[in-house]
């Protein structure tokens, strides 16, 4: 299994994979909304509709915690990766409602070896999700530290 | 009550709001893990050992998830909020790991009015938590939309 795992070699720019679909349901919502963002607009469809995101929504760390689920499923799962030092930039560029479809996609801008931990690379992605009137939902850049399956010698 | 939240007036640049603090179980770790971030170093001690983190660790959407709920038990939650177009930038500057304690604080950098959404106004915070040995363990930068207690007169 190891050996077939994703590395660093394997993130070639441009490489592109793809994200979903997962389908998001009011339950869900509400269950994440009243553990870490109980806002009334993702609490309940009323207060929803009263808001300037017009129904009931996704809380935008609920969003980007299925993304990350997404990525899982996708490669991320895959990869023999030592996590993430954090996001460069996130947009909730249109509110998720309940029963929405996402998908979407990951794409490698960049990859560059880590001088300060040896036998790790940096990989930089682009990412993309849309719901399924294909209007973007989520963009967001961001990069994670993936084993190098041939380290480099490096000057540590 | 709507009287006393918070609205955009009072988000004075360089108001400071603190957060927690929030101890962090290994059991709501490897909860939210299974969930949105089933990464080995998120699921067992002794995965989190043989990674760079060191022990079992919170995934990072996890701990963002875990500000959030701090932000809203601070301020966020008295505050007349329309929600968040994103994050400008998240970083996991250390492992989060259990038993940890997080702490910190969010400052109020600017303010502006949206045009675009007269009687709104744009709140941008910087964020700092911080574990029980005073290490920084996340910083991040935001934007919340907040109604105005007296709207200008907006050239929409």
């Amino acid at each position: 299994m190891q050996a077939e795992r994703l590395h660093y070699e394997d993130f070639t720019p441009g490489r592109r994979f793809e994200l979903g679909p997962r389908t998001v349901s009011a339950e869900e919502i509400i269950e994440f909304a009243k553990e870490f963002d109980p806002q009334p607009m993702h609490l309940s469809e009323e207060a929803g509709r009263a808001s300037i995101l017009g129904g009931l929504s996704a809380s935008g760390w609920h969003t980007s915690s299925l993304f990350m689920r997404m990525m899982i499923d996708s490669y991320v799962g895959a990869t023999a990766s030592e996590g993430a030092p954090g996001i460069d930039a996130m947009q909730w560029r249109k509110p998720v409602l309940s029963r929405d479809t996402l998908s979407g996609h990951s794409t490698v801008e960049a990859t560059r070896p880590m001088r300060s931990r040896p036998g790790l690379g940096i990989v930089t992605f682009g990412h993309e999700l849309f719901n399924q009137r294909g209007e973007l939902v989520l963009s967001a850049r961001n990069s994670i530290m993936v084993r190098q399956r041939n380290p480099e010698k490096a000057s540590a």
